[in-house]
């Protein structure tokens, strides 16, 4: 069974040493109280949960997956208890109001916590997952009223969240749903539709469940313009705020998936049911826009945490397993062959996890502090500022670090050779989980869009350039500094590159839109890897003042990791570069009806 | 349910117009018989069988699997009737010789066939599919006792084949395995060990199976050196010919695996089965490489069967799936959206399918001859020119055609977004497929060093000069072609480079060994790509000579899938260049112990 240790001293480098969180919590209001003892407290405990209630539950949770009988769900053995500790724990409550009953912590620490919780299982994840994109909409949109009934008890964990958004015909395309709101008398609104990839939409962990559900009002404009959001209680609560009448909200059926088994994606029935509209009528999409931005920094944590899964024991499998003789003589001389992390190949595909997970880490927590200011920021001028550059991140984060997180789990199946495509092993569990992260909220293609086409390139460039600036702030700095050089160098090339190819794109979309979605997966992959140089080479830049101390051996594996990103992993930003320049033509060319003429008769 | 149409167009492109396979078999012996009527035949046949008899079993016997019940096998339902299908047929018999009682057709007609196998079934298929190199072996190494007894039913197909080499403690480094064959008074051995990981190791299909078997006598040398091979009968042959006496050779338990689930994955047992020496004592691995070689090609074919099926359901899919409009503008405008196929991103997914599965058929066509004139060719200088050239695709065929699968499988995936990963659609089976083709009979490290170190250094490069030579002299004599300027130059170039970074591996392997595993992965991938542009460029001068016909829009087609795979695809060969340079240092600088210091305590 796999192992899993939350890497406790390598969030203490990030968090601590790279990102100093402990002065930006203190800036933050209320921050006083996430103390370093304070944090590292939360953390450890955290660790504990994950390791110990969550991790055995993963391999058994996949092969036994989600039961539906008599429209109700069960989720596999053991979840509903792990739930209950998570409840019990005070977990949900961790990064809410204290208003709404929440413990008022920052929103950063509620995402490290995520990734240990990703790592370890994440269809148990999903649970209370989803929750938080439901709690974001109803405490930015709600009334009042909805937020003392559903928003409270989403935050004490003892209801959870669902996202309705994708219907049969329609996922992206949300200005084509069919769901449908009708007002009543009362001022509630019957819901009627069905909805699809409904995660969380039935299970037994909690005792209630709160549906954000997109629908359309009966004279709503065609289109994204005409939809509106609302919630639809499973029970709608009775007098004293407690499960009542059972909503005509149900549960049609269970999908088959490649992974996440132990998570219930369901189809709901919306049959006439209860709802009550939360935002303006026809201003559902903002609202959905809420949850969807907090959802897609959940779904990178998720590749991050797998990839860290995986990373750990593809490790341990490196050190045992005994296969060959290294290239340049025998290693374990007693041995009847060394153990396989002696061949540069399996060291190139562990540090090719262990580049992306760290790096992945750094990326998370440099985004987590842009999620603090921008949620609790006191300066008008640095909030403003962070929104910007979380807007830029955001779809990084999500695709970047899932389109890498399924090349690391791969790693890790291929290390384990055979092996490695056994289900005992646990490796290829992470990789059909990882799976799914490429495509919900918004798959790798349409974040690339929102990051080229509506992040960049609508605001002429601007929103790139807060960070480019950034970057390039840090080579002048550093310009000087002999034991960056081999970092600041490519990095400087790159960060000018980046706007150059950025302009180069934008001038030939002014001719053809095509452009945009032609350059676009490429760009933002190419946006990742200079992302990702960046905070490497700060890595770097605290380890090599680092060396020499007690923890020497810390900070030099840290230097050869980031050494390795930058000879083995940052190269890929040539082919990129080249792929962006190729331009739309050859995608454009060939005929819809021209494709299959190689095997359609 | 997953559609699938034999390319019989795109076959008749490769073979006939590009690589003049109707000279080619007349030049080979017995090779009349292989006239143009006959070979369409043949496909049109082996397209239908694979459509009707294999395809509709592919879902069902992924969800089934296979049933261990008193140490019988019992494979999904349908299985064995579509085994029996097989052989009546006369599908086994296709290119053995006709003394063991074969069609004596040439080896790449039965390499076509198997495309379309993988691409509905590779479950069913690896159960006729390991046969092959059973047979193989016999047929090299075997006694004309054993030829008489085992191979001609195995040409049959009434008994199958397997190859029994991994044991729990050992696959790449078959030097250490521990089955022992102790020889008895008749002459005969007997076997004892486990092995693992052994395809249709056990099953219902055939009324025999035919073991060759890896194992150590009493007194061998240490290491691959005292490994001999050993046939061993499921049932021992009575005095006719027909399975007598049960052998001591029972499955011990099925493996549950990420894919491939319809085939019995086995653990087998062997204890004091009677066995009988094949080849000379201690030359087993030789004997073994026999096996392995034909197996390598086969698995790369088994990456071209899986990405030709996705690829052609994720083409229906992208013309029927209606979500956005084009960013130029709509262009269904009778529809509510526009099929996904407008958006170049959707595109670029698509011809990415496109140009790996169609190169990657002229790369195994290309294969395919030089297997037909090392069995078979007349002329000795020929001969040697294909064996070289051979010996260097094979790692190519396997390690570049599985790792592109996989890409393109899992595009095929990302082109249905959320539905894809839904098992219903069967395209997340097809990656789930394809993930085993990257490890098993050697992984894409195993044949990296292979290419890089047996092939290439090993023959200081003569070797990889044969191949070279081909290139350079079609860039020369189309050096001046304005038609193909766009692919000869980029072409002649990645030609020179090829055999420059070659050098410079080399150069620096003679200082550290270390240096070859280090390059060998970015190697081998480098050398696909150019391989796969060499083919693409040859395919681009037929199309744009055939522009302006009745087919007009096939060869348009073709010239802009090799447009695509030069624009978008070739670039990736900058970044591998980069990192075959960056050598070992980055890798091996990091020791055992430290990989790990950010989450062990």
């Amino acid at each position: 069974m796999p192992d899993y240790q939350a890497p406790l001293r390598d969030l203490r480098f990030v968090m601590d040493e790279m990102l100093d969180f402990p002065s930006h919590y203190a800036r933050l209001p209320g921050g006083e109280e996430a103390s370093p003892d304070v944090v590292n407290a939360i953390l450890e405990e955290g660790a504990r949960f994950a390791r110990e209630a969550l991790l055995p539950l993963n391999q058994s949770g996949d092969r036994e997956g989600c039961l539906l009988e008599g429209g109700e769900v069960k989720a596999p053995k053991g979840f509903k208890e792990a739930y209950r500790q998570y409840v019990e724990g005070g977990w949900p409550s961790l990064s809410a109001e204290p208003e709404f009953g929440g413990q008022g912590l920052p929103h950063s620490l509620g995402m490290v916590l995520s990734e240990m919780i990703c790592a370890t299982n994440l269809a148990w994840g999903m649970y209370p997952g989803l929750s938080h994109g439901a709690a974001d909409a109803l405490r930015h949109h709600g009334s009042d009223e909805q937020k003392a009934t559903y928003l409270t008890k989403l935050v004490e964990g003892v209801w959870t969240g669902t996202m309705c958004l994708t219907e049969p015909h329609c996922g992206t395309d949300l200005g084509l749903i069919k769901t449908r709101a009708v007002p009543t008398v009362d001022g509630s609104y019957e819901i009627s539709g069905t909805k699809i990839f409904i995660s969380a939409g039935e299970h037994d962990l909690a005792e209630n469940i709160v549906h954000l559900v997109l629908a359309k009002l009966p004279d709503a404009p065609e289109g994204s313009k005409g939809i509106s959001l609302f919630v639809v209680p499973k029970f709608l609560p009775d007098a004293d705020g407690n499960p009542g009448e059972r909503n005509g909200v149900t549960c049609g059926s269970l999908e088959h998936k490649m992974g996440i088994h132990g998570n219930a994606t369901c189809v709901m029935n919306f049959d006439a049911a209860r709802g009550f509209l939360v935002g303006p009528p026809n201003k559902g999409l903002a609202c959905m826009f809420t949850m969807m931005n907090v959802a897609r920094i959940g779904v990178g944590i998720q590749g991050l945490g797998l990839m860290e899964a995986s990373f750990q024991n593809s490790l341990a499998y490196a050190r045992d397993r005994q296969q060959m003789r290294a290239l340049s003589g025998p290693k374990a001389v007693d041995k009847p062959a060394d153990p396989i992390i002696v061949h540069p190949d399996v060291r190139r595909m562990l540090l090719t996890q262990k580049a992306f997970a760290e790096g992945g880490r750094m990326l998370v927590m440099f985004t987590a502090q842009m999620v603090d200011v921008v949620e609790h920021g006191q300066d008008a001028v640095e909030r403003e500022h962070a929104e910007a550059l979380l807007g830029l991140l955001t779809p990084i984060v999500k695709a970047f670090l899932t389109e890498v997180g399924f090349e690391a789990t791969n790693e890790g199946v291929q290390v384990f050779g055979g092996h490695g495509f056994i289900q005992e092993w646990g490796m290829e569990q992470l990789v059909r989980d990882a799976r799914i992260t490429r495509l919900y909220e918004g798959t790798t293609g349409v974040q690339a869009l929102d990051l080229l086409g509506r992040k960049v390139l609508m605001s002429q460039g601007e929103t790139l350039k807060v960070f480019t600036r950034e970057i390039h702030k840090f080579c002048k700095a550093e310009g000087d500094n002999p034991a960056l050089t081999e970092f600041v160098e490519p990095l400087a090339r790159l960060n000018t590159e980046w706007g150059e190819l950025t302009m180069a794109v934008g001038m030939k979309a002014m001719n053809d839109r095509e452009e945009v979605g032609a350059a676009s997966v490429d760009y933002l992959m190419y946006s990742g890897y200079v992302t990702l140089a960046y905070l490497w080479a700060r890595a770097a830049k605290l380890a090599s003042q680092s060396l020499g101390g007690s923890e020497d051996a810390f900070y030099r594996a840290k230097l050869d990791t980031a050494r390795f990103f930058y000879q083995r992993l940052l190269p890929r930003t040539r082919a990129h570069a080249q792929m962006i320049q190729a331009g739309a033509g050859s995608l454009m060319a060939i005929s819809a009806n021209d494709f299959g003429l190689g095997f359609e008769i």
